[in-house]
């Protein structure tokens, strides 16, 4: 038996600082994904949906939801930064920056920002850069993140080789006025095709809106999903070695709940018109088949955006609580008002910090 | 905290006779969309995933599956006519008006027809007529369904606010002289492609064909169906809202059935090509994940088609049992020769009553 | 009650030596195949999912998947051939002769090359050549299967109505120089679209490599895979039937656990670029949902290809053992060295022999 080629991905000690690491395979998005995204989730907002719609708003055709070209952006990373992950920590300065529609193609690239060992010497954490960009090599996607990563080798934090800690701190929020302004013209925006009046103008900071409608959790949609991303994170798919975990099972990849939230959120926010920018986001618990999400939100800002009447920014916080309503749980996010931001309310499962596109009513 | 606003759906109250309810969210169908439904169900028939099948028959491309049609304007319906639905009662005067293309966009509208509250105070009956438009506004599907909706706020039949009774009868079966006539030319019919020699002219009224093959039905399969179709009703997807409720489990969209049922009778009815009319249909029982349906069809009725020598037009009856195939329950669709309508034998699960194309046989 | 017309599938007694028979149903792919697989697998080669990439290497568009061509082509001949088949016993001169791009059609045909009653005079074995052909008539992939069949009627080897034993027996391996050439140029294969700096020259025969992550099988995921192939073979979707089957329970398609061996051999084998041959290959044992995959692949030879210093052939095992890693396992293909052909090690579920392209180092 000889010696066996094998991609194992990197360990904490693989990592240096200023390092861009071009992750592997490139994908063309077809509109098939488009369809399969649709069997998922079940979105309803007619900007991914309808032709004529977006093409009503100056776009070119459909575009894809912002959170499928996310999860294949993060899905190239998976190999190269989070492999070896123990947690995936935080999300900042998260930016859609160009529509994607079916056809384009999407690359991605990873810039080390940010190294920590812990002092266990077992582990440390990374935080870097990643970047989308289509085959014109256009940004499309950029955004931070964070994560614990295995050492391949235990170390003592006093070592030599432990690298100098450089740990920058992202704004928790993305300012509005450094928000991406969107390319459709929203004067055109029709209420008809979503059934519901409610434009930025009927929506107020403190707002919590209950989206209703709950969603079981299978085994098999998720491994779909995750697999059409190319995200090939073992927990997700192996239950022969998820039965020797301490949860005994196959985890579900968090971005299939931020699907579903985003997708939820169309009751009480039906002209939510994409996504600008993802200011953070926790997976505050896992989530496993069989579990059922009910989503809410509460409208953190509100913001115009410069030279532009035709449509505004709503900065929005995205909950998902899992085998409870919102209305049985009320709507709580903490577990008290005064505590830690860790400490969540039992039953949180995703707390997501966004900002949102929607339309301003015309000529009110 | 604030007000909510949320999509709530129509009550009983919430119906007016006469009113028109422009359905939201139009949607873009794909070539995604039908090789899900292809996924979906197994379909085999060639005219709907052979294109040059389809374009020797005249037809500009591979038409999208008639159910598939059915679903997508099905669903548009939901959030207004049945959120609140406590039962999909029938159906009636079904047409199937053009063939749809990937590409194509379909919009629905409902016209309020028929209106009776019922005694008890707490629930009524509403009649719509729903119709699909594609992006040129043609009419593409046109059915009427009732369905039994709950009130809002329980109030006794005598009651000044309750509607006139007006409840038509449309007539139980489409004639043969008022079905729509296939765009397709059936002239060029290649029996080569669907490996069965019977055609037309081989069916006789009073057959009975057992279509063979079961399938089992999955959690997965009926919510990925569902949402591609963007039905929300919650029923379908929240395991933990109908642990509370009689069935204490999810229950299957009935459409799902239907399109299990017309791609089960490709055994048996090959040269079935597509289908022209919906004249009634029963969801007899409920179906599960777990439940397998098994098929078979009654030749009810064959009509020649006005000026067209080369297609006929077959009145069929589907009908899927679970758990039971057609020959351990001896094809019984009634629990006896004299039983009532609604009196169906043990298993059965759906009733329905179609009009179906197929080629006639050419110089014979 | 009448007749009922009904496809049942040919018996042993029902095929002729020299026979050609054209299956049923040709089938156009599209992108929402491709995205399917995708979703399926999660394959990650550059080839079949990057357009630009396989543009580079001076292909029409990106290819689809050789084993979804491979599955759809064998779906056709199911009801045909094994619709009353009791064992799938083997493959030989596999060949993969031109790509299949969305928009094509596919055709298939089989020629009966082989057949010999069984002693019991209760099946008898059935040898088949299936050629695939695109819509310009092209042969796209061209195999042989054979299979054991039940009779209709039971018959002693004896009687004057038993065919003449013929059996060919087709070369085990086909050589390097009868392999077909790829249609693309390899000198532009850039590695840093697969993450793996590992070409032809870096592989030696006899080398074992793990293929590292395992999948769980799903009862939904299987069965969508083998509707959309149009595979029909009722073993697979009825759980009915199959509660009195010696297993209990629903068998998964042959091909799904093929397609899972290809997509993994990605960790390890990430420049394999599209397969040339299929030499043979032995389902040594039925899975089931709830079974975990494990991958593995030996070198079993090395071939170049007359006139092309691009891309050589390199011939592999790919193994699936389930519920046990390779590692666990220690590679054990068969109990012991000396095993008889059939005597493969526990776990170990697909033994196939292939021989696939890869790019060859320039200029080294």
């Amino acid at each position: 038996m000889s010696e066996t080629p094998h991609q194992t991905g990197r360990y904490f000690e693989h990592f240096a600082l200023g390092d861009v690491i071009e992750h592997a395979v490139p994908r063309t998005l077809g509109q098939g994904d488009a369809s399969l995204y649709q069997a998922l989730y079940g979105a309803r907002n007619p900007l991914f949906c309808a032709q004529p719609f977006a093409v009503a708003l100056g776009l070119a055709d459909i575009p894809l939801d912002n959170w499928l070209v996310f999860h294949i952006v993060f899905g190239k990373s998976v190999p190269d930064i989070s492999r070896h992950a123990v947690a995936n920590l935080g999300y900042a300065q998260g930016r859609f920056l160009a529509p994607v529609y079916a056809g384009d193609t999407l690359s991605a690239a990873s810039h080390i920002i940010g190294l920590r060992q812990n002092k266990s010497g077992e582990s440390g954490l990374v935080m870097v850069e990643t970047t989308g960009t289509n085959q014109r090599g256009e940004a499309v996607l950029n955004y931070t993140r964070w994560v614990m990563v295995k050492k391949q080798h235990r170390q003592a934090a006093s070592s030599d080789a432990v690298p100098d800690t450089v740990w920058p701190q992202p704004a928790p929020v993305i300012a509005a006025d450094a928000l991406p302004l969107p390319q459709a013209d929203f004067s055109a925006w029709d209420i008809k095709a979503t059934g519901s009046p409610l434009l930025f103008d009927d929506y107020e900071t403190g707002m919590k809106i209950a989206h209703g409608d709950g969603t079981t959790l299978e085994e098999s949609e998720h491994m779909l999903a995750t697999r059409l991303y190319q995200n090939n994170a073992a927990v997700h798919f192996d239950a022969h070695l998820q039965s020797q975990s301490r949860f005994g099972k196959r985890l579900i990849y968090g971005g299939h709940m931020i699907s579903h939230a985003a997708a939820m959120a169309f009751n009480g926010l039906a002209n939510l018109a994409g996504y600008a920018a993802l200011n953070g986001g926790t997976h505050v618990a896992p989530c496993f088949a069989g579990d059922t999400l009910y989503g809410w939100s509460e409208v953190l800002e509100k913001a115009a955006l410069p030279g532009r009447d035709d449509v505004g920014a709503l900065r929005l916080r995205h909950v998902l609580v899992k085998n409870q309503t919102p209305q049985e749980g009320q709507f709580a996010l903490k577990k008290d008002v005064d505590a830690a931001k860790q400490d969540y309310a039992d039953n949180v499962v995703l707390d997501l910090d966004v900002w949102a596109y929607m339309a301003r009513r015309r000529n009110a």
